[in-house]
């Protein structure tokens, strides 16, 4: 699995959650994750949380740090574990830089009720794909959000990397823990 | 998925880690997690990781919280990559009670680097099987270990309790969360 | 898994066979088969058996009683299999009214040659569905058929709602037989 | 898929559900139904329901009619869903002999309350198989049964073709069914 | 699984990857092997290997064999592996013809630089696709080819048939491999 | 996926056949292949192809070269694929040494009617595992056999590590083919 850090602003809309991104964009064939910084504006007619489209909520953020991951295997209920994991890797990653205030909730990460993330998975007809938006700035954002900016946290591409690391990291232990036991009855 | 607590010391000697544990043990069928605490010896011949038994590792506790998962399915990579949520969920719980001094690596959990945690992964003939154990003392353990005492954690049993229904929330929320989103192209 | 009886009439089209309609249409999430009323009219381009589409067969009847069936997961074979064992609980349903004069064959259901269903499964991009429809009048059908109202089944929704009850607890009884049973050499 | 009839008596003791059984003892390689007629005693060490050994039933009776079938995938869940299928095929085939007073309740068929089958799933390590047995006579089982012979059911082998017949039929026509549909939306 | 030959000219433009294409065109439901001589022409917008998609390679032959394989199960993987040995297969049948300066890469066929061969996998909705075009002519083609007129194999569909018969025998006795042995520790 | 070349002696007896053979003997974890040198002597006992089994053939050579490929996922019939092109790929690679007068007949490879190699794949309760044998010398088979000595093969090692390097790159390109299409309707 490996990852691709793209140092060019890159706003996301939507049409980004597609099979082969990564593939198509940077020319990363196999497991990826990419991560762009950019602004977040997803319209009706592409979220793909039919929750969000049925409470007709918008996803709005002049500022995020993204990440787009893409497994080749179409197990959605895997793909949903791997984006908890990756939540909390996240948070653990921010811990690393000494902020210990933000917590988890299932794939959304707060401050203090305040959010900081927006997430979502779901299936391509090849692939099982992940988005994750971190909120840079939270100026003009719909709910009450914190940002990485409010941490503090303000090389920002440098951190999604050291996320991006983790994640890569992890994925390749887990492979060989799998390979490194016996059953038992 | 269900949870049991069992309130009477169990000790763990690995044979706990076979398929329908917690149905033959406690009568709760299907998707499970069984909370108990007892001391921890797990002889060669029990173990189920072979690197541990290539190294001649072994494992020894006097006393500790043990977590057992079983999950009627038979992927077990997916079964690996739950337990690593499992663990982020504990440093997660142990955070909630003002303790932010815990790291996670991999399927282990750490305090400076003092080691909290042993935990393994297998697959049954029906089923996946995690096995988790925290420290609750650290006396006599062949590492340098932390235990939950150390921690100031002393209601162990409800501390597993919290963890259980945690993780147990999660299994179903991600189910759910698998329910609600279309397919992308 | 849960069921929604919809109690006002709903006409079937062929696009209620999409994924998530009983989410989008009635707020229910996760496995669920949704029940309703209405007539039945597919046309060409909404067929999804290709062996009707290719002998022009068509699907019309005035006023069926309709289940729609989705289960989150990609087998299809699975799902047939489901499918067939809805059919012959539709059969033993009817049965528990007294009339002992129907007979399967395969996914359909006849009484002396005339027939009462219709069904059909298939993929979407996320789930599993199917869908089945039973005459409640045999008026103006293109093939020989018999309805509810033939039989005397009168309550067209209650009937339904027991046909859900039905299959809803057996896909629970299933799910516990699959998790209490060790293996075999 | 296959079936076989063994005309020779063939007792039941637990010990022929096992993989290959049909192969090793008949040479029917592939799925399979096996077809024979004996005795069924399991002991308790031999029983794979964990729930008959924790309720300490055992399994009793003098002449029954058995099949084993196989089937060369490892996915348990579904071979339950095929059992129930089966179990809901041999009410079907009583029913063609003017015999319509059975009442199919999960994994049973029942005469006014009265059992006349056993029935078992579970996974081997090449395969998933059902063992499912009908009493002949009902002298002496351990709790109320009716037998195919009080059914007037006389030549047991017979039937237990039509039934072997019927479902090796079904699964042909449903691995067909599996490949004639487009997806959907 | 059963093969076809189609014995009129028909033109391979990338459409013919679908879902289905046997049973729609020809009639044979099931896993299969589509048969049948004409020209390869795919523009970008109907090919589906986006690494030729990004490097603007087109695919043009005036005569080709060609071989669409359909297996209605999900598993691209496998998929790929079955294509492989398809090319294998293709090698050994124009070795018994006497032609033993094939070499295999991959999934491509050479004769000394020379290709032979294009060939692509991929998903449907509902079952995974294999296309393979052999070469009849190698006049003006975009790159060094080779075709079968040039190796003296003038029956084109003889040999076609050929190459569809071992693979579906092959098919088959790798099923039965799959039903013959016991599972190791 | 990695291979491993043993230098010393190590003659097969069945007993390598099993889950983890590379890990424990030679240290290499995940998809491996192992390689090495020495007799084939399976007693009846460990074989694991029941046809063999129940026609009471014993497999004996003086001096073979071994492979020992291991699978870390659970598809049996995708195993049996994979050993399929092994052979396939050992012909191509005897091929490229100037020999080309060997045949493939499913997972065996001939020379005139005398055969070259033993070849089977099974499960283990973790893993897929094949094993594929090649004669060196053809002295004193129990049937009539060829041996890499008959056709000039003399560095019986390199030719392994030959075949060994050949399929773990396919293995690799295999993975990434997975990854670069788009999905068709």
């Amino acid at each position: 699995m490996k990852y691709f850090i793209e140092h060019n602003p890159l706003n996301y809309d939507g049409s980004q959650l597609q099979s082969l991104f990564a593939y198509k964009s940077f020319g990363i064939m196999g497991d990826s994750m990419s991560v762009f910084r950019g602004s977040c504006r997803v319209e009706q007619n592409e979220m793909v949380d039919i929750e969000d489209v049925l409470a007709k909520d918008w996803i709005y953020s002049e500022d995020m740090l993204h990440f787009i991951v893409e497994h080749f295997d179409m197990d959605l209920e895997k793909t949903i574990i791997r984006q908890r994991l990756l939540i909390a890797t996240i948070k653990e990653e921010v811990e690393k830089l000494g902020v210990k205030t933000l917590s988890r909730s299932g794939d959304d990460l707060y401050e203090e009720g305040k959010k900081l993330s927006v997430s979502i998975s779901t299936l391509s007809p090849v692939s099982s794909l992940i988005h994750c938006g971190l909120n840079v700035s939270n100026a003009n954002t719909p709910i009450p959000t914190i940002g990485l900016a409010n941490l503090q946290i303000n090389d920002v591409l440098e951190f999604g990397e050291s996320v991006a690391q983790h994640y890569c990291d992890e994925f390749l232990s887990m492979r060989l823990a799998r390979c490194k036991v016996r059953g038992v009855l």
